[in-house]
């Protein structure tokens, strides 16, 4: 029988995942970030297992996360929302904590293409990738733009890498 | 009765920030940093109600921004100086630690800026930004420079959202 | 007589380092990077006064740096390997909580050139660099064009004045 | 409708709380500890409305922890198990992160009786109390006798104010 | 002229110190705890040179122990409430983050003495003491009891040798 | 070829240890804690495989730790001295940081016993204890009283079955 990273380390090109919108106000109809995503993962050849949406709730959000990285079947959890700078926005605080390991370059790379599109207020939007217990966790913005830029210029092109380093011995 | 959020929250436009110098041989009149920033400041129609000159002590650059804080007329804070490497540099450490919430693109951003301007030497300054209970907080370098990059490419053009945001439910 | 920091002070211009490569596999006569950073450090006038090859196992590399750091004629001392995301790569874990100041814009700047040469990839690497009781210490990617990307564009353009700045009080 | 809070600050005498176990060999019906948690805390007019068993996986125990304090019937949460010092003892590592308060006396006081009743084999067990998003968390060790002294002694003669106390405003 | 700790080293045996109470009802002339310490202080020969009612407000507590911090007159400074584990309890929480050295010792001995005294109910009490910038500061909890416990059995007793280690090189 | 951990676990009554004395004015002669320890070990049966006295220097201090942990001869560290709150005590803040578990029993327990022996003075002494990497390291202060607390009535009783179950996994 496969264990859990067993189970994920197979199928290193095309990735199936979860994607966790956190909002209070969207659900899973309206959730045009979270659609989007599901969609052009799909269209690259990836498979989303789960799609969520979570309040605005810092043990919420763990707790979600945490069903994700112990599903045998997300290979990485994408996760849109929440992480701005208002009291309510409390994703970045719920995960970044349980980062084994942070990819640092993530939060840098992506501000920089966000300043390439909206100029300065990118310092407005913050994201965060690490990984938890061998799984890949993306934290990016809920605007439909910055999921755009996070996904296509970032996450996409380098996540079959990033899951099969991840659980490289 | 208003209290200080409430108090904070108008003005999204035109905002009243706190200018604090960190430097043991400066004074307010020759903090050709802190009047710079001040003059600008208040040439795109903020107000600067406080300026300061404090010695590089990590105790009383804390209890400088502790009292900016609780100021209700404070919305914003700009420190300049003690950003740098050497041992009386403890800007960053001082306030830092007090961040509830870090604006993490704000380092990457103004060090991407500095290298466009002076190359492989923008490591050699720091530059952090956060909330401290809903109030923005920004340290820059004390150097002329760092500072027009810093408040003319990203603080002034966001400090008003950035003001709104941080006071958001 | 001397002390450690008054010795490291001295030749702010030509620096004597240590050269750490983190690997389970290489050894001194085939470690590419480090003999490359080596050679390319003499080449620029700076003295490498030691080149180790240390295994994968945090404690060994904690361990080495230390060793490094009280050695007087350590005045800086760059590492390479270990720095990427699978469960052997413990070099960050193993370094930078070590740090007494944190140089924040090493991690940006060498993400956001790394992006310009190999794109979205750069996410996959990781670099990180500080102060360890005076003494500065930078932690590269193992792979040989990472080595050349921090070695030429930042670390060798500016290991003089951070040497010098990290000693003054 | 009542929220969580609400519901939970009914009842600060009789408590209704969730039991969980941390071992990789132990079961439900042969949870030794555990039942006599169960029974003992029945005994004292609480009610037991979660009793589970969880495999030594830090994950596990975290999600395990977070899906109790989200549920509106748990007002506490008793854990027994994984406290040790031994590879797999990851009960402490998975759970004190996750406090917003720590009770900092429950762990000095657990050492004192059991060095009362053990002498200085108590320094190897280890003993945590603290709050998660208002609800009251208590870890301690899996050991038969090391239950009676933590929840006789110290959890059930406390855990109606403790319930309540955290819950005030 | 003599710094702030030349001024604090002076009078080994009799101390002048800070006595702050954390309480959002208390006033200075009802602050029962405060009045009690100040009393018994002056008895035992000490000064209370600062005395203060802060509010139950996190900034407004880190702002108050700097300023006493800064004060040359305050060799020590005592702090009674707020230590609690209610919503409004954050004088742990303010403080403990700017200790550079705990008093590892001074929780679990008052936590120890206080079973003593009012049995298990004593971990719902919190104590830590620690250095902040060479001056030693406690925090007890607000009630009349837990403050006697504190000074009358390990604070008086003590303060003079820890104001002078503390200053010592 | 037995590996570290193997050579470590055989032993477990009879443990081989290091005893590090951190001062800037004793040496290995004239170090009577130090002695007292070794003297003490050999006599219940354990052997020292390392003596040495280390300077109040933080770095040094982690580097001697790390040697010890690295040496397969020893099973166990003790170190005595720099626990104090003066300004040259650093042995808590070179070693704690290190620790991947803390026992944190130890603390309690030698503050504990310290009061029955010297009353309220016993918290102007600190102790921790760990493992760092499967081994386990004592701090205790540098007087022989308080080694004699330390070792005879916790460390030397139990050293042999924290060994032990620090290997287990």
């Amino acid at each position: 029988m496969m264990g859990i990273d067993e189970h994920k380390k197979h199928a290193p090109k095309k990735i199936s995942m979860a994607v966790l919108s956190v909002s209070s106000t969207r659900h899973l109809k309206n959730d045009k970030s979270g659609l989007w995503i599901k969609d052009q993962a799909e269209r690259e050849g990836h498979t989303v297992v789960l799609h969520r949406v979570i309040g605005d709730d810092q043990v919420g959000i763990s707790k979600a996360v945490f069903e994700a990285v112990q599903n045998p079947e997300c290979q990485a959890i994408l996760i849109t929302g929440g992480t701005g700078i208002t009291c309510s926005d409390v994703t970045i605080e719920a995960v970044r904590p349980l980062f084994s390991k942070e990819l640092t370059g993530f939060s840098a790379l992506f501000t920089m293409l966000s300043y390439n599109e909206i100029g300065s207020a990118a310092i407005l939007s913050r994201a965060v990738a690490g990984l938890i217990s061998n799984t890949p966790v993306f934290c990016m913005p809920g605007s439909f733009n910055a999921c755009q830029t996070a996904c296509k210029s970032i996450i996409f092109p380098e996540i079959g890498h990033i899951v099969k380093h991840a659980l490289d011995r």
